[in-house]
């Protein structure tokens, strides 16, 4: 039997001790699969005396997560700790600068520092592998980087949050709004310490700006997502969408266009009978478009600790089978930076707005959008008790530009009582 | 630039043309992937004169595939000629006798000959990719073998023929009876050359032998594979199936029991509103269920030029980046030879009989079901015309032998017309 593949462990929360689980429960298994043994040889957290139900006596102790980046025992560097920067960043730069390679399930250090750290594995002969980092358990950094590698991608689109999508179908099941939904999920502990990670489209933009990355050869540009959260979706939104035939989705859209790249993580209406309108609670689901494959929808656990577990594993196996991959399918130095793009690609919007209750009101609206060049598709105007009636509209598509013309234009109407809500609608 | 990768191409039919076309097409883009260029160097095909759309005069013609398999200028063999033996078997052989790797899209062949082949493989340390020979562009090996090979795989399965699925879809549909459509698919040209290799679930039967093989760890062994057509489907069934919330899918199921290895592909019926129930035309769609990733569906096009020359070039991009891994996930030596079971998993049933008209027939037929110990779920007896009245059951989990021992005992009642039809129920 040829040597193990040795691995240091730094983190043992949810993932990390469903990593080392796998390792002590099927390390026959791993090893037939792998060709090697696959073998914990040290493990590092913030908190040696926590009952972690392992046994954790095989394995070598380090306090500082760096020193276990450096042990000449470990031949792969597990991050599992988490966090943009600080001990996770610095301890995944002592293992790359060691010439060590790299499994991680963050997304946030990623987001931030993938090309620098990209370069530096590449600099020392090391690879970085994330499959945990993105859509949990669905292996689509592989199927992206790998299964796809024929194609030209064309966009990707996802729903990667598994909170924020918790909380909007079960908006639309209970008919409660957002806060007390909100509140629902926070006493469940399915939010983030900071929630706006979640709720803010954060996390989900992280993930959504790696799977750019590797689609179309480009740096890692976060800072360029559009990014929106949940937080404005009301109650009524999801009801009216609903009653189109639409459900609303924190959805991910990364396509490169004429003009540059776009990347938004924003709410979104999608058909309800479309795969992403059907995807219920914490499933995630990731939709890729490429020139010959045509579309490939994943669909799977966001997250928890066997599907995150099990992709870190994967990326293990990997290694252990010498699969070297570059961190985001090319070498680093040949992607391209990203030349962003901001919502070029035309769509259909849902309008929602409340008109004063007078006869030619809705003509105005109309007569604007018709000078914006945004043509309506559907319209529908409820019956009501108040002074103002609410107009649902769906439009034809139109860029975003054309809509915000509009848009900016409608309080001079007159006829228009506060801010009208549009949301973009995504055919998929 | 390091070398480039050298194929040889064996059949120009839709596939093969599809992959030239492909690395014509973009083959700086997949130099930048792979880390080298991707060259093809020769072809084989039937016909030379054929006109294909493609300029193949920079490559080398071989009349003989076994001779294109042997050149000392292919580095992998891609065999796309199809069919379970002759040439394409004797020119896989020639390449792994020569020590070449082998990248094909015959899951006939595989589903025949693949323990050997990959024994033969391994020999000479020669490798065996074969994404394209099971559901198209989706890379369900590749997710199967390295995305979850960290997990004890429980089950697989997969609506992998889309002309069937076509067929069943368009009868539903159209209302149309099974023979209408399947003379349809035959003038649109959807069947093979011998339909029943689709419609008798053959071929959906040869990918799913390839998957339980990867999934189980153990041979292949399409011999033991429960195969049942989709030609006795009723229009009658598919319409009372949807009556109580279900469709009827060709749907392959591979899972280890307690008692061997269960492989069948036959007509089940699925909630409708299930991601297998709501698979619409020739999309292809597989679900896999494992011990840590839960489960995991995978979705999209199942066969066509651009999706099959998707698969093949992934493995293709794979070889280029010396990704090298057993044929079926492990070392052929180590792979168990399948202990056969059939249909032991317990299932809940559908099934539809004819009764007479008379008071009491309803109650025999409960009789001699709970004496066999199959309790029902669910009975709808329908209005009708006719001297007999159609009576629909949904029944408990219960075994295939009970069920079959009711069934037997039916006749018996004196109350039963003809046959009832029975059709297993898949959960998803």
């Amino acid at each position: 039997m040829p040597d193990p593949l040795r691995l240091g462990i730094a983190g043992l929360g949810t993932v990390g001790a469903g990593v080392v689980g796998i390792a002590l429960r099927h390390a026959e298994l791993l090893a037939a699969r792998a060709g090697r043994p696959i073998a914990v040889t040290a493990v590092s957290a913030r908190d040696r005396t926590r009952d972690r139900g392992l046994d954790l006596s095989a394995f070598a102790w380090e306090d500082d997560p760096v020193a276990l980046a450096r042990r000449p025992d470990v031949d792969v560097f597990v991050e599992l700790m988490g966090g943009e920067g600080g001990a996770a960043l610095a301890a995944t730069e002592a293992a790359l600068a060691a010439g060590k390679d790299v499994v991680t399930a963050n997304k946030a250090m990623l987001a931030h520092h993938g090309q620098r750290l990209a370069e530096a594995a590449e600099a020392r002969g090391a690879v970085i592998r994330f499959e945990a980092a993105v859509a949990g358990g669905i292996p689509v950094v592989k199927v992206l980087t790998e299964g796809l590698a024929g194609n030209v991608i064309t966009r990707v689109m996802g729903v990667m949050n598994g909170t924020c999508n918790y909380i909007l179908t079960r908006m639309e099941a209970s008919g409660l709004p957002y806060a007390e939904v909100f509140a629902e999920a926070d006493a469940l502990g399915y939010l983030e310490a900071d929630p706006n990670l979640d709720v803010g489209g954060i996390d989900a933009g992280h993930k959504l700006s790696l799977l750019a990355a590797i689609a179309f050869g480009t740096q890692v540009s976060f800072s360029e997502v559009e990014l929106e959260g949940i937080g404005a979706v009301t109650i009524e939104d999801i009801r009216q969408a609903a009653d189109m035939g639409f459900r609303i989705k924190l959805l991910g859209v990364a396509q490169m266009t004429g003009r540059g790249l776009e990347q938004r993580m924003s709410p979104c209406l999608v058909p309800a009978d479309s795969p992403l309108g059907q995807l219920q609670g914490g499933t995630n689901m990731v939709v890729i478009e490429g020139d010959s494959v045509g579309q490939l929808v994943l669909r799977g656990a966001g997250a928890g600790r066997g599907p995150t577990a099990s992709a870190v594993m994967a990326d293990v196996i990997d290694l252990a089978r010498g699969f070297r991959v570059s961190t985001f399918g090319r070498p680093a130095a040949s992607l391209a930076p990203a030349r962003p793009a901001r919502a070029t690609a035309p769509a259909a919007y849902y309008l929602r707005m409340a008109l004063i209750d007078k006869p030619g009101a809705l003509a105005k609206v109309a007569a604007v959008l018709g000078d914006a060049g945004v043509s309506i598709d559907r319209m529908r105007q409820y019956g009501h008790a108040e002074p103002t009636a609410p107009v649902l509209i769906v439009t034809h598509k139109t860029t975003r530009d054309a809509l915000d013309h509009a848009l900016v234009r409608l309080p001079a109407t007159g006829v228009v009582v506060g801010s009208p809500v549009a949301i973009r609608i995504e055919v998929v």
